[in-house]
């Protein structure tokens, strides 16, 4: 982290990796608006780093101004106006051989290269873990970076909350709302499977907001029994039909049987799952796997505002010369993070976390 | 089908069977309502025909006096009030034998005495083909009955539309917008299987509603090499992505390769379709199988107020002594159909159906 | 109306005029899709027939060229992307006079001789009553012409229903609903004003999908004590909240206190009679304008793919040289209507309409 | 504040008092379920401290015994099942003198005698700032109380945040979003007065999410010269519309026009502030006053969490002996804070507010 202003700015770059976040596009404006409000250029590069490589992208520039105009009214759009990808290390480019297979290359000189050719004083780097490394490992080349945090799943330890989280809880909170009626109706079990390869967040959000009555999340190896034990216990109280929130990473306790092979394609651990829980209950079960409905479409207003917030202190940070930072929300504020600081280790839901309290308080079983 | 009023109406029941579709809470409230404005009583059956079979269903009476404050602000609520079941036609009721395996027994003779028993004039019986098949036969046997349509599909052929059937559209539609934003950005194609398995109206008209590329539906047999060229001229126009809409019961021209062995519980047509269209394609590609949430959560507006229509029609039928009838909405108006014409013969989507000639019209492909 | 292709396609042009709806996007975008399709160029004018007339717009050419890329993923946004007039009347255009004060001057001749020189073969009016006069009368000045209706209001006689009454419909549904819970938990009146001058179908249709307890529409004139009546009715009962929808222009009966003179701006009917109501029945009352919310946002899948149809529809009368005339929806059907039949006369809720009828069987007061 | 375990608990009761807040129910139904889990009994006192004086409240038993049957599914559910008022402090409640007009009473004595009689052993009250300092003061009459913070308008200062203000920020970002479409297509400058008579933190993150052009907050007292400067601007830029956010309590800089008489519900400041652009711009300008549902119906999955963790943190506040307290959220946690440092001033939106930065850096005028 490099602190103070060294030199004057006069035009950056923004880019955005990996996986889509509602919030992105939000990001995109916040700092393209307050970069030019400091009389900045702003350049814009299609698909992660390829823009820079490529002249062309997807039969469009590969480097686009961004204008106040080019950024109208798409706070509240699902997606990048930039594109992204998740096989875009520059550092790893991978390209197809010769010989036909795929193998990779550094590009990252480069890269480097292209920045300084251009003029680019500093890069704002949205991304998630993967991508922050990469910004991170361009920063020690030579080139100043700001990393924004991006990911769904909200497991990035430096920052209390991540945009689109929240957004992904609304939309597989309502799905299990809807879910509800029909299980009721039915008197089934309802396994419902959310994002969260890691960590348990979107799933115990959702699966509380939702009204789940068991909920499994990677943090808490579940048990087959204790599973069917609260399905039974509920019928047994009229209530026939159970609603089970499972986190994709959710792995049960030693001497479990594992679903580890499962593709998650075909839903992995709810199908399996779904499988066991009949066998157990004599109830039948279906599963939904939400997929990717969890990180498209509209950003909710808080996810537009912690976005907006987010690019605008970017640009601070670019301002005041707070570089190879990440910017990061803590306690209410907004503040810059040492990118070293910012990834590596993931955030796990706590075993205390408050709101997994409140849900044993309520009768929630964890699988535990 | 009898007309004219036959003697004094006081006491009606209501019974909900079959899958859960929204709105199906606002036909059984306009019942309720109606039929207490005409001075009778309402008796609401528990699960489909149990709750006159036995006294307690699920820790509750069986039969459940309907007043005004039973059904009170439930016209917006997803799923019964009343419950239903997919397994209990009384001609053939599913019971474990003392053997322990499963054989169906005919409870009918039981019902119709216990219709007599309680003094109930009329049934209105809430469901789809098959439930309404068992209120025709119920009917026959000289109960009278007057059947609402209730089918998430759309596929009943003497009604212009089922209740519920808009509100899986609205769902399905939002799905798919929120998988755009992620497929374009990811440069994906995207696979969202819809239901209908004999008929493809949902997916018609969500695909077109959403944007869909390519839209499947079981009228329209598909070949592979027309949809993966419709994916690949996209790619070559600079659209990198592809949105494919598939109804469950869509189903390859002869000759080509079929799925139908596949379960559906695993996504069925949608998961081998992707293996194939990443095999011609050489493009990503991924699936989302919407299933129940399309059937379940709060009836949109377009749907509370057929419902509400359909249940207000049903009392005058049985005012008007018009017996052994289904209301349906036949060109804006609502009539009665006589029962034996209102089952049977499915509604498929024609193939010169408005929407469809508009979306070829729109370069939508349809897989043939 | 002309019948039969006269000659060649080579160039049509697109207007929007009016107020503003959800789905003429969808409209703009299925015309030029399904235009291009029969190889025809495509004109979009902005702001009604302002783009002709003026070289510049809005800091934007007054012609755009609609190509495949201008209409993308434009079906579910909200607006127009062509901008929209209520002042832009050709045969009357308002004016800035040298004496500073408003006229207006014929400028239809003008406007003809340019869609000439353009080589415009036919233009494609989408707009309302008055939008669609404008269009008719330049059809009979030479210029062939095919009108798309567009109102809010669903008041067009010659078309079962519009694109956007049912967003719209479900906009106030879902407002209602917000007010639903606070007014029973403050036991309140909560009177809500939707749009509708000269015909009550959004209020008929928000107000039974909403629950309401009085609906009062200008096809059945109120009287205050009948409304209070129903509250106190209620009151009664023990159900100590009531929720009345009014249309703007709900209009009271002879001899009873009149609002004609309320602006609209301040809430008009709802305002003056939220005192009313106070006073009679010694309950809080309060009022919400909807306003501009119902005509604007997203379109609901349905309407939609109404527009997707209609303007499909469009380029089919085009083809096929049915001009003169204005798509309309007939009994599950789209049509051909001559324009002179399509506009004058507006479509009232008819006293026995279903939905009406369904209100008066389930308790809900009309006020009359 | 009383700390420590001082006598073992039996009977808990709740109660809702002041204006509704989406979340109450989910606040209800964590106490409960939270409660019975301790084994201890939950009385739901109905509408503030009515259930207590009456036998019967609105035709139902003033007191409901809170069984896990009564609170389910009410999670999402807009209102309060056990109603509220505005106008129910003991300490001087309302009732119709002899005369015919209205005076007070002091009836908290027999509220406390109520309790005792009861077995209470300790009142969970949420509220306001209004009903908050009601509770305290029984508390110090003897009656054991938590407190659990409600507003809407998010300002009170001992809580991050409340429950139900993310939600009410939601509905008024919606109803902008559907305003901007037709703001732009009819180049009008909309006014939309959201809630917030002291502070302006829903008219803040409303209008940054809604993408407002100028917001006014009461922290920050306007100039109306200013705001049009900002309309102009925009209209010379091309930009023909302006979406302006108003907080209600909104006020003009010293020396500006006021509007403080108007009373509220015919718009208030938005209405008078149309004219006042309207003259100042020669731009139509439009009001929307949002009103009420603002704060009702469905809570988004964030503010049910909120609840949830309030109501379940209550519980353990009365089994560890916390009296006195309110529970708050404090940078993330959940802790228990005194009642008399709870209520009193209230939380203003700081002017170096993060949010509010971020709107400057991006343009927003802030009418200052």
């Amino acid at each position: 982290m490099q602190n103070g202003p060294e030199r004057r700015i006069r035009r950056i770059a923004v880019n955005t990796g990996g996986g889509d976040a509602p919030g992105l596009n939000a990001v995109i404006r916040a700092v393209t608006l307050a970069a030019l409000h400091e009389g900045w250029e702003v350049l814009g590069i299609r698909r992660g780093y390829m823009g820079l490589l490529e002249a062309e992208v997807d039969g469009e520039p590969g480097l686009v101004n961004l204008t106040a105009h080019a950024v109208r009214g798409i706070t509240h759009l699902g997606g990048t106006i930039l594109g992204t990808t998740t096989r875009g290390n520059p550092f790893g480019l991978e390209v197809r051989q010769p010989d036909g297979t795929w193998g990779t290359v550094d590009r990252s000189d480069e890269i480097v290269q292209r920045f300084r050719e251009l003029g680019i004083d500093c890069l704002v780097a949205i991304g998630g873990d993967g991508s922050l490394n990469i910004a991170h490992a361009l920063h020690r080349k030579g080139l100043p970076v700001i990393g924004v945090p991006k990911t769904i799943d909200n497991d990035l330890r430096a920052t209390d909350v991540t945009f689109g989280f929240q957004t992904a809880v609304e939309v597989a909170t309502d799905a299990i709302g809807r879910l509800h009626s029909t299980a009721e109706a039915h008197q089934r079990v309802m396994i419902v499977q959310v994002m969260g390869r890691h960590t348990g967040w979107i799933a115990l959000d959702s699966g509380m907001a939702g009204g789940a009555d068991v909920i499994l999340i990677p943090e808490i190896p579940y048990r087959l029994d204790r599973i069917a034990a609260k399905v039974v216990e509920r019928d047994r109280a009229g209530r026939r039909f159970s609603i089970i929130v499972v986190a994709e990473g959710a792995r049960p306790a030693d001497g479990e049987p594992s679903y580890a092979d499962a593709t998650g394609r075909y839903g992995g651990v709810a199908d399996a799952m779904a499988d066991e829980i009949e066998r157990l209950t004599g109830k039948e079960a279906r599963t939904l796997v939400l997929g990717h409905i969890q990180r498209g479409g509209e950003p909710i207003a808080y996810d537009r505002n912690l976005s907006l917030r987010f690019g605008a202190a970017a640009v601070r940070c670019i301002r005041d010369g707070s570089l190879g930072t990440m910017v990061a929300l803590q306690g209410g504020a907004i503040r810059a993070v040492p990118l070293e600081d910012a990834v590596g280790e993931i955030k796990r839901v706590p075993l205390d976390a408050d709101l997994l309290t409140a849900g044993r308080q309520l009768g929630v079983s964890f699988g535990d």
